[in-house]
């Protein structure tokens, strides 16, 4: 028994579904059984207070549920635990201990662990299609469903003042990439948002709306039964979603989505202003550093969740390859993440006390997918339900598997009040504009017109764009290249038009950052001014050339 | 009648109570009578697309009430309206054009119009106070609630991790200027939330919270009658926030409060992370520049709200001095801007028809201010209330007083449900931090210290720093120069702490800005390293001077 005596720390990694239900298990068993237990800490590592019921994300996009209502604070379902809301900079298993970004505090803060349990989830996988870092909106945590919100309403009144019809219909066209769970349940409330906004806006109507599904499969719903998936596929298709099959999402810049056909590798623009990304996934960098063994991205351990390499180090949930005990890896879904805490909480806690492990095993309840306008589709226990009864149980379902009493309750009376009340089309511009972002243009996209208000300034990162003034290309540029200080520094219209011959990256700068810089960073106003410089004698030498000389 | 048959716009400035009912009522009329008067365009110009229902703002920052409820979309409240969502550059009343800000087209927009409305409210006046503008947080919008309450439930979870007692009790307290309406209601709703939200945190208490009221007159609520005043006062202290009369603020930085005695001239400093201001304030910039004649900052109009020497400028609301009829200045409140635009509306049209012109008349209904805690003190038709009976009666005609029906039913359900569910604690990170920002610097504050993780780099704009290296005074710097470049250029923790010597003033860039701007903006480099390089050799030659040469 003196092991037990001896203060241990679990330190859990993650405040998705495994890392807070791993807490919420560990203290639950802590705090009821023995005193000396009370020797046993448990520290939670999260991005965020609060879980995110993930499931109900696309209801928040639509507002039928309340922004806040699809969350819940980890202190109330976790109790006792010590929360840190810090990012995570380092995991080093073999000193076994954690570093932490700094706070508000500008320190950083390293927690040594006995037991460590990862559970950190994936992220989108920026790096494998160009411009997805830059212009697409993930589709994951409850910031990026109010984000989206947000850009979709503003879609709509940028529309509404819109004269280019081209632009308009850029404007008017959304986007959505992956033709799993999340991407369908995402375009179906994003229709049922976009079909009962738009009658607040009497110059665009219902038929202006453009809404497309990219799915690189050959069906959506891959995980479901294809007579589901045909189902929704029907339902979807009636309302007026084009889903476009056997494509993969190949480029995207801030007024398109270049997709390629996998048969034939064409490409096809897409000319849109919002890209939902869904897909692809990779797991969190922070893993990718250690030396755990990973199978397909996600650490491999046994069916007791622990590093067969690295004793006392856990994984569970959607980056964890955990065996189901049915022949399968367990799919990274929250039913399996759930189950896996459980046995992960108990598993910990035996081995503190040195008893006996237990092994996971589980062969999943059923699945469900809501499609908006009260339609859903269902497999539990091996049977399967389209519709609105399907849609009903949906609902059931899910409110019943929220944690804690509160949210069931105000996620019900949203639902009620849905059924009498008109949806919400306020804008939140609470979000700031990055003064310092990378873009992206595909080969031919204008970053700007002549004449166009300048408020950016570009540094070109790589690729090739040309500058067109007058309706003539009077120069090319590319790598390392400054465009756009003209304008900024004279206060005036763009004098050029510049549009991207090849994919090019940028950096961009807005102009009050550019003001505040040139200002104060000595050395910027003269490195500024002597390019300007270079770029005023350049245009008169070429006028002079072409005999346009204006002296 | 010729004149009515010509085309007329009308364009209204500002989406608060003032524009949004003058659009309204216009709307209203129109819509109602006869055809050519469909000749006439009525144009609302606001930063967002919704009105803000101000006297319930502070029930979002104890989340009585759901953010989203407390605005309601300009678009539903004036159909018809044609609604550019935008920030305004310039009021050119000479030729009759309002310039537009570009939204997410590049384009700026010039509105011509017929009859212009300026209902554009005040603004905090920053420049008055230092710091005020780079760490006070204004209270006047549901941005500002959001983020307010964001910023509590934030200290709230870095203080359970913080290991100082000093800067753990900074965390704890929170200061709010300003002893009006606004000010009273933001403290008593942060206090009611914070007493309820620290119970999810195990290691901080009740009595470990210190609320701050800074009042610059004798007496709270001056607004009101001083029976009243006085009850509002004892019932916050009693509630254990410290009120402070006689002091105005002097001075704000990111840790720091400092407050003025207007008797004796002393400073007092206040240690608060948080520092919420509600004065003082001042016009909106784009008035100050245009040849309308103002009053302490209002736009001067006669009683049927035209500008004397403008005609066809029409001003109403807090940014407007219109005689209430009753011998006095109207003052800044809904219930007269309400008023003042069916008149303004009406006077309009009356003009276009060539018809008589009404005179704005009104006295004032009462006064109404909530204290939190199920307690508010009004006065109504002469009569005084104060206490539970005063809240109730608050509640009803604020929840009347709401536009559109949905809002009233989606508030009187969010105050149902306050009654029997726990206030939420979650923390909305959803707002990027300024990547270029201005911080103010009080004297004596220290910036960061030796061996803090290096997060930003920082210009000095105004003012003078020491830097001390292992306790020491090694040198001393001001206007021009940068600091903190040496921990982000060498990715390590700070080598020296660095404190204001006086009051002052910085820009300070974010790490991953200056990574992408070092790495991209040409001379950006070369100008740096050449700064380190200079320190380096500096440091080298103190160090030799003082015989710690190192090798």
């Amino acid at each position: 028994m003196e092991m037990a005596m001896e203060k241990q720390r679990i330190v859990i990694l993650g405040g998705g579904f495994g890392g807070v239900y791993t807490a919420s298990e560990l203290m639950r068993r802590i705090n009821r059984i023995s005193k000396h237990e009370a020797d046993i800490e448990v520290v939670l590592v999260s991005e965020e207070n609060y879980i995110t019921f993930q499931p109900l994300l696309p209801e928040v996009v639509s507002g039928a549920v309340e922004q806040l209502h699809v969350i819940s604070p980890i202190r109330r379902i976790a109790p006792g635990v010590v929360l840190y809301v810090r990012h995570i900079e380092k995991i080093d298993v073999e000193n076994k201990t954690i570093q932490l970004a700094p706070g508000r505090v500008p320190r950083t803060e390293t927690l040594k662990y006995d037991h460590l349990v990862i559970a950190l989830g994936n992220t989108l996988a920026h790096g494998m299609v160009p411009g997805l870092y830059e212009h697409a909106i993930p589709f994951k945590y409850l910031g990026d469903a109010l984000r989206l919100r947000n850009h979709v309403v503003q879609m709509l009144e940028e529309a509404s003042v819109c004269h280019d019809p081209e632009e308009r219909q850029r404007l008017l066209t959304f986007t959505v990439a992956g033709g799993g769970f999340s991407g369908v349940e995402c375009i179906a409330e994003m229709e049922d948002f976009l079909r009962k906004a738009v009658r607040a806006f009497p110059n665009i109507s219902e038929t202006d709306l453009r809404l497309i599904l990219v799915q690189s499969a050959d069906r959506i719903l891959p995980e479901m039964k294809e007579n589901l998936a045909n189902y929704a596929d029907k339902l979807l298709r009636k309302r007026g979603i084009q889903i476009v099959l056997d494509h993969r999402l190949h480029e995207v810049s801030a007024d398109r989505a270049i997709v390629m056909n996998k048969a034939n590798k064409e490409l096809e623009v897409i000319g849109s202003r919002t890209v939902v990304a869904t897909v692809p996934t990779e797991p969190h960098g922070v893993i990718q550093n250690t030396p755990l063994k990973c199978e397909k991205g996600r650490i491999v351990v046994s069916d007791e969740l622990e590093s067969p390499s690295h004793p006392g180090v856990w994984s569970l949930g959607d980056c964890a390859a955990v065996p189901s005990g049915e022949g399968y890896t367990s799919p990274p879904t929250a039913q399996y993440a759930v189950r896996q805490a459980t046995i992960c909480a108990e598993n910990i806690l035996a081995t503190i006390r040195n008893q006996p492990r237990r092994h996971f095993k589980f062969a999943g309840l059923g699945k469900l997918a809501s499609l908006g306008g009260r339609r859903a589709i269902a497999e539990v226990f091996g049977f399967t339900f389209s519709g609105f009864f399907a849609w009903i149980m949906w609902r059931v379902i899910y409110v019943e598997k929220m944690p804690g009493l509160d949210r069931k309750v105000r996620v019900f009376i949203d639902w009620m009040k849905d059924i009498f009340l008109p949806r919400d089309i306020t804008q939140l511009n609470v979000y700031d504009e990055q003064q310092v972002r990378r873009e992206h243009l595909a080969a031919g996209q204008t970053l700007f017109h002549q004449g166009d208000f300048g408020d950016r300034l570009y540094f070109v990162v790589d690729g090739e764009v040309e500058v067109e003034v007058d309706g003539k290309v009077v120069a090319t540029t590319g790598k390392g290249d400054v465009i756009g200080e003209m304008a900024l520094l004279a206060h005036k219209g763009r004098s050029a038009t510049v549009r991207a011959v090849k994919p090019t990256d940028l950096v961009s700068l807005s102009s009050d950052a550019f003001d505040q810089i040139i200002k104060y960073v000595p050395g910027a106003a003269d490195a500024m001014n002597k390019i300007h410089q270079e770029r005023i004698e350049k245009v008169h030498a070429d006028q002079a050339a072409n005999g346009a000389a204006t002296e």
